[in-house]
């Protein structure tokens, strides 16, 4: 069974460097990786925050928050 | 062909956490990873300095360093 993993990003250089080498690297075996582009959907930035998600790049696995370097803090985003 | 995928830590829980969600969610067909405790091999931080890495834990892939949160700066490990 598939675990969703979700990688949060804002379309900076930053992001696409951990989308590629990051996100989609991981074992699609095990996890059904979502990309979400927080600059396209808005809505879904109190999602992130409460997963604990302050700056992006970011990756939620198993309810975990990873902040992959860093490009954007999600307060920018709004 | 695999490529190295090299994890440098310095086994705080903010590390350990980043191994067992990221390093070992890498998809292993594609990725040799390699598990770095740099607290433990000091002869390689200087590696880590080279590719780019300021803090633990982080992840170098195809040459790139992706600091995923912060445990340790490397300059406190030496």
């Amino acid at each position: 069974m598939s675990t969703t993993a979700t990688f949060y990003h804002a379309g900076c250089p930053v992001c696409v460097a951990a989308e590629q080498k990051i996100a989609e690297s991981l074992d699609t075996n095990r996890y059904d990786v979502e990309i979400v582009h927080l600059g396209e959907a808005k809505e879904r930035i109190g999602e992130a925050e409460a997963a604990g998600i302050i700056s992006v790049p970011a990756l939620v696995i198993d309810g975990q928050a990873f902040h992959i370097n860093h490009g954007a803090d999600l307060t920018d985003l709004k």
